[in-house]
């Protein structure tokens, strides 16, 4: 039983909080969490530990909420911590992991030279077995990983040329923009999405480009990948209609947009409709020679989670990269296929 | 045993088919669907009978849906027709109902005529019992008449002067607008909103004014109610918190928007994030002598929901107003108080 807890309880944190819930081979510790808000509340009715920063404490127990410690109790019960902090505040609390031999996963908003590697569990999940600290890279990073790793499988990509278009805020946020411009992010290229898959594939030739949309629901990438050899439309499919985590939507459903996929999320009864799928509008797919072009929606509040519980089987010592996959997959309903 | 039926199986339809499949004492016969879309196809996974326009079997079987049968075996087969038709649609298909002599449930954006009464649970139940044709009204109406008649409850109210801010859009819509601009509508007063009050409390002095801002998750109304007699902020919060189907947010939970009332709701684990209750900002309601002031949110997919159960209870003779809220409000998890 691997003792897992999280650092940090928001859009990322509850949600690997959930998942880590839903694995057989992982306790929970406990979540920290810095102000008593509705999320804090939440968890605590539903029974979730809470472990609080020391000049905290008193607002909590005002609010209602008695912790359950300070955060460094909670690091010191755990066997894997999950740092779901903001951005960068997780390398601050490197330190801390460290003096008190803590194995540690961060997320994708921390630098690379935070952890011994970057992962992508359908990529490069045995470099982290055994690792003290593993980066789980961002949702973009995570999704275009898991598309490139597996069209390599049609045929050796030679070059990836490719727009992003990310969301503007998350759904709860109500402070973030914009709200009615498309802003080059940034302006120059190559955009960062490129560099952050060369942390993991190294060699590939690859060009990003981002903007960010006024919506809350999904990022879409839009793909040009360049592989060795001409392929066909139907090679293409077959192999992404295999591979979980990548799933697809057709134009026969009538699914045209990221807010169709997540009505059909909502629709499926997913828990905070949540799609942990990259999700490819399969009338995109096509090839033109050696070339395939492919569109897809990525769920930035959920895409990363089942990484993050490879990535704790991973630091934990457990080798075997198939089963883990399959155990993560399972325990989110995660299938191959169609999405609808 | 209420035998019910669901004709039209959109944002609306799709909902109170759930709910009549939570129901103790209904049994559902099927839902139509004119386009196999997402929906259509979710439904037809989950075991549901889907019944078609004649002209529409075809598309429907080359997409892999077996229809049950026609609209019209399916209102034969019902006890009571739930009409969740597109606004006017419900007054057309009135005719079949009746010359099949189906008591039916029609939707506010029917007009007041095409039923022999409009309906609010809390507030006009028992004027419904053993009806043919009744209409829940819209959920703005609906949202306002359970607030008001709860607010009776502390003083005879004597006029109501209100504002509307209206969602552009459902989530699963892509081509409706505005997506920049606040729109009154309509630019006279009052809006229609305050007439369809008088539809259910006949006398009262109400007027409304709409907007519609660029959002898509719940509406938010701005009300000032004049009540008979000098009332205290603390007289209005205590018959508020005992009222179910009215849920109260708190400033001290950091539930500012509607956002955060639905980012709340997603990890609550609520189906479809719906939210059946109007949710009161707690921290808006306050009292000058005999004015009571009050903002609160409307999630526009849900909130008609619970007063579709108890129509359908109503219209089948079911005399007992309490019984059927009670029995409707345990069925989809609605209790007094705060949300969190």
């Amino acid at each position: 039983m691997i003792k897992v807890s999280i650092n940090g309880y928001g859009t990322i944190g509850k949600r690997v909080t959930d998942a880590v819930l839903n694995q057989a081979d992982m306790a929970l510790v406990g979540v920290s969490k810095t102000t008593p808000n509705f999320e804090a509340f939440q968890a605590y009715k539903k029974g979730i530990r809470i472990y609080v920063p020391k000049e905290s404490q008193k607002e909590f127990e005002e609010a209602g909420i008695t912790p359950s410690g300070f955060i460094e109790d909670m690091i010191k019960e755990s066997d894997v911590v999950v740092d779901a902090t903001p951005n960068g505040v997780g390398a601050q609390y490197k330190q801390l992991y460290t003096s008190m031999r803590k194995k540690a996963i961060f997320q994708g908003g921390e630098k690379p030279n935070v952890a011994d590697v970057s992962f992508s569990a359908l990529c490069n999940y045995d470099e982290a077995v055994g690792k003290n600290y593993v980066r789980v890279v961002s949702c973009n990073t995570t999704s275009m990983l898991r598309t490139l790793c597996t069209l390599n499988k049609v045929s050796k990509i030679q070059k990836v040329r490719g727009t992003i278009v990310r969301r503007a805020a998350d759904p709860k946020e109500v402070k973030r923009g914009p709200i009615n411009a498309i802003v080059p992010d940034p302006p120059s290229v190559p955009s960062h999405h490129a560099k952050d898959v060369n942390t993991v594939l190294k060699d590939l030739d690859i060009v990003t480009m981002a903007v960010i949309a006024p919506t809350t629901l999904m990022h879409v990438h839009l793909l040009d990948v360049t592989v060795s050899d001409p392929v066909s439309k139907e090679q293409v499919l077959e192999v992404l209609r295999n591979t979980p985590r990548l799933s697809l939507v057709s134009g026969k459903s009538k699914v045209t947009s990221t807010a169709e996929i997540i009505e059909l999320s909502r629709d499926m009864g997913r828990y905070r409709n949540d799609i942990y799928e990259v999700v490819i509008f399969e009338d995109s797919v096509s090839t033109r020679g050696n070339e395939i072009f492919i569109m897809y929606a990525v769920h930035q509040e959920a895409v990363v989670v089942p990484e993050n519980i490879d990535a704790i089987r991973a630091v934990s010592g457990f080798s075997d990269k198939t089963k883990s996959t399959e155990m993560t997959n399972a325990s989110l309903g995660i299938r191959p296929g169609y999405l609808v």
